[in-house]
């Protein structure tokens, strides 16, 4: 019955035809295989969810925009478009503005990263960057070492283009060196060779850890040594709470780290401006494949943000942003340690958006969800964040978007959904994973 | 020398990088198939030269965006941000804002199509729905057919899957259905079947050529017939200087039409908003390879969009680009016929951007090229609309963004360098072609 409403009620028009098969499609036979087996992301179907207003979205991934001077910004928008509008809203090259990505290596110095705008290409939010980078170095059945777990829209886009993803453990401080050097040789005694290691060092996506400091030079050279090429995936960065931002993987080897670095976390994912920091020869194939992926991107967007940059106390607001999330984080963790029951564990982020909760023994986090819907708060499954379907035990909470108190009232449901849980594993065993899902 | 300055003037860094090889690429080996002959397209290079003020271009395509109320514009959008920033500046799901969507349904009523919101995907550009409907259904080596010539951007989509692109052949009155048939016989001779059918009906471009009225149920005909899809790409439709838009092809068939819109040429190309009319089992592949490829189109550039619709007089400012396209018409036309030697021919276009010109017999549009920027006016050379690389008798003018009377100079600078070439022909014998382009 509860499961019922869950699907009735959550499922609208869009998901609902998206993830169930159509009854007639007279197309079927005629997709390119990559297409074949398209199904819709969990997180996606969980966005029309959790959007309802009683519910607490622990789910999401969202910044907290309205944190922004709205009415400052919007004043600085309409006067860009009255001065500048010809160009502003006008075709740009692909490679994108020329001034923005000037701004974009003032940014990315605050990670000790030396950088020409030359060598930047500004991409559709840093998603279109690893669509992009999938494209030119990805033949179907290509591995990609990738974290375990690992962001979930990476993991689309290697699927995407069939990639082979082979993950890598991390522990409380990120990638684990001698589990890269395993991997590495298990591809290679496998007739393989990694086309290029996928990392998110800090703050990372889904599991909140970082890469420490200590371990870095160990895994540049470790790739250095192999020829294997690093994606350094860095939304979060600047959004540290306890420390100046940390020297990037890219500071450190400007030919062996493609660095991508996008926008919507400072200042606002609405505008989609990301980037990727790449050596000549790859950029080059960069700007060309996002020729004939977009033509150009929005020259509206680019401008806005270089504008943003050039007049705001851009840095300012980042210190802002970095308190608001710190203050959520510290509910988070205050909430979870005063009320989750005995057998979860989670992780205890020093930046970014999320914790990696790990549930009670023959608790799965799939299985659980419609049940934590029901009682009023989401979150996204760790099945999610692994190419290989396993991570049931595990959740992922965001905490970026709500504030304090829903925060705490999330955690409460969501300890109260869990403790039902452990009751009914105890009395019936564990629950069966939703054979539909 | 004349090619020299041209080459050391013209290629600026970006395009230097793009075009010409590296001296030390370490990934060489390790590039996906496809990105492993990518290359810069013609029309890019020639961006940052048609761009020097001194040069009268007619190559851009840019849409003359300058004609809009750019201060009421700018108001309205600084409005929207101070107003409803949480939301402009925050994700959007993948398929697009469904307000945006609603509208969209109201322009393509224009053209006589009958839709609903939920059967549109929002694209970054038409552009990017190219790519994702390629994506979705070409394996390497499939068979598109598509019109000779046809829009470069299509033809870069095409080839960056790896598509095998047959051309149909077009005259005045555009796709010419038995010549559809015949390439449709040579396709299934050769034991392969076409997955869809690229047309561009409306002030085609390059060729600025309509599909005549009394061709459209036949073409529909022939492509349900044999059960091939037709995409539909209709930047222009609503740009007509003679009459009345045309009835769209959808319009008559909902299940084997994809239809692809775009706000580029109506309203603003910075913002970047296309979207592809499609049903609904293509419409869901759309929706994830979109996911996939960029996350979310920008909340940003789509709620734009939206509050243009809503708060603006936007057909009576679509008027005014037709009148102001229509007097730069008018200008070209007017000046080819004054000023073109003898052997030139070209097409008439009823609206859009594009006039196709015809070179004298011998004169090739790639190698006189260069002597023509040296000449102060740029066009494209019809190489870049064939897949095969032919069209090197052709020129495509796009008159939409210089002012009539720089058209007419440029038309003159043109006139000029072809009696130049026929002068070297009648001397020398044709010229080659640069073997380095």
């Amino acid at each position: 019955m509860i499961l019922d409403d869950f699907g009735r009620e959550s499922v609208t028009g869009e998901q609902q035809s998206a993830s169930q098969p159509q009854r007639i499609d007279r197309y079927v036979g005629q997709y390119a295989e990559r297409a074949v087996d398209m199904v819709a992301s969990e997180i996606r179907a969980l966005f029309a969810v959790a959007a309802r207003p009683e519910i607490v979205s622990l789910a999401g991934g969202s910044p907290y925009v309205a944190a922004l001077p709205l009415d400052v910004v919007g004043e600085m928008i309409g006067q860009l478009i009255a001065n500048h509008g010809a160009t502003a809203l006008q075709y740009c090259t692909a490679q994108g503005d020329a001034g923005l990505r000037e701004r974009i290596c003032d940014v990315m110095a605050l990670e000790q990263i030396r950088a020409h705008p030359d060598e930047v290409v500004i991409t559709v939010g840093s998603q279109q960057a690893l669509d992009l980078l999938t494209r030119i170095f990805i033949d179907p059945g290509d591995v990609i070492l990738v974290e375990a777990p690992s962001y979930v829209g990476a993991l689309g886009a290697f699927a995407a283009y069939q990639a082979n993803v082979v993950h890598v453990p991390m522990d409380d401080d990120g990638l684990i060196p001698e589990a890269l050097e395993e991997a590495i040789a298990r591809t290679a005694a496998a007739g393989k060779r990694a086309k290029f290691l996928y990392t998110v060092p800090n703050f990372q996506n889904p599991a909140g850890v970082t890469l420490a400091a200590g371990r870095r030079h160990r895994i540049l050279d470790i790739c250095r040594r192999v020829g294997l090429l690093v994606v350094e995936d860095n939304p979060y960065g600047l959004l540290g709470f306890e420390s100046e931002p940390m020297r990037a993987l890219r500071a450190d080897d400007a030919e062996g780290v493609v660095y991508l670095g996008t926008f919507s976390k400072t200042f606002a994912a609405g505008v989609r401006v990301g980037w990727a920091l790449a050596p000549p020869a790859i950029r080059d194939k960069l700007i060309l494949a996002a020729e004939s992926a977009v033509l150009c991107h929005s020259s509206f967007s680019q401008l806005t943000v270089r504008e943003y940059l050039n007049t705001q106390p851009w840095q300012e607001q980042i210190k802002d942003f970095r308190e608001l999330y710190r203050e959520r984080r510290d509910a988070t963790l205050t909430a979870l340690s005063a009320m989750m029951p005995p057998g979860c564990h989670w992780t205890r982020p020093a930046g970014g958006f999320y914790v990696w909760l790990g549930l009670p023994e023959g608790i799965n986090a799939k299985a659980m969800l419609p049940r934590a819907i029901s009682s009023r708060v989401a979150y996204v499954p760790g099945t999610g964040f692994y190419a290989d379907g396993s991570g049931g035990g595990f959740a992922r909470l965001c905490y970026s978007f709500p504030d304090p108190d829903r925060i705490t009232e999330g955690v409460r449901r969501l300890a109260s959904v869990i403790e039902n849980e452990i009751q009914l594993r105890d009395d019936f065993g564990p629950p069966r994973t939703p054979a539909t899902r």
